[in-house]
């Protein structure tokens, strides 16, 4: 199954099969009110299998996210069903507003306009650490 | 934006735009290892924007559960890249397994192997009852 190109808009490709679904939800993409299409399982060379996310419509996304969920995903911005850029993304050194502290006595827990932020300590194992009490993300 | 045509597999078209993703979840797509493409706000001349499900591989659907969602939808099922048949759903007469009744004195409150079953009774207000207290689905 082929999806055709599309002239405005953005391609999330080499998404880790069984991971789209996860980003649609967390990019909050059914809010938008262009064309969406989510293609899960789809036959990848190099993946075996992976998922692929088409918005047909000029939007902004938060790269750090998707890096967060799944760093080996790609981003091809298309303008004139033309892919003018090609991103490759990576664990972001930062992420915010995405996970909740779970230590019940970190400051964010009392604090609540805190924005939870948590920091890279250590790209291999994957390990990010809530900058107020370096709590693991569980 | 198109989706090419799939070769064996099943087409669930006039989706009520915002539905695709209700019945991707509740028909269990999720399970199935052939490519699935879920197409949300496509445009539709009928409906002015629709959802729309394919399916590139030979399974069965509860088609009960589909007209009970969203009763407009047709359904194709595609051999060999030709659509060999049309199914345009209705309102299914009885639904088993997919709600619960809400009526704490109900039997099936207590008789917990009866499988939760609902008739129709009204198909202009969508009315459904439970076969054994009769209470309506909420």
């Amino acid at each position: 199954m082929l999806v055709n190109p599309i002239k405005d808009g953005i391609v999330l490709d080499h998404i880790t099969a069984g991971k789209g679904m996860e980003l649609y939800k967390i990019l909050g993409l059914s809010e938008l009110e262009c064309t969406v299409a989510v293609i899960t399982n789809a036959t990848s060379v190099k993946m075996g299998k992976k998922d692929i996310i088409k918005i047909d419509g000029v939007v902004k996304l938060d790269l750090d996210i998707i890096g967060y969920i799944d760093p080996g995903v790609t981003v091809n911005i298309i303008r004139d069903a033309v892919v003018v850029e090609r991103r490759h993304l990576k664990l972001p050194a930062i992420i915010s507003g995405v996970k909740r502290c779970k230590n019940p006595r970190c400051i964010t827990s009392t604090e609540q306009e805190l924005t939870q932020t948590f920091k890279l300590v250590d790209e291999e194992t994957k390990t990010y650490r809530c900058i107020y009490c370096e709590s693991k993300v569980k």
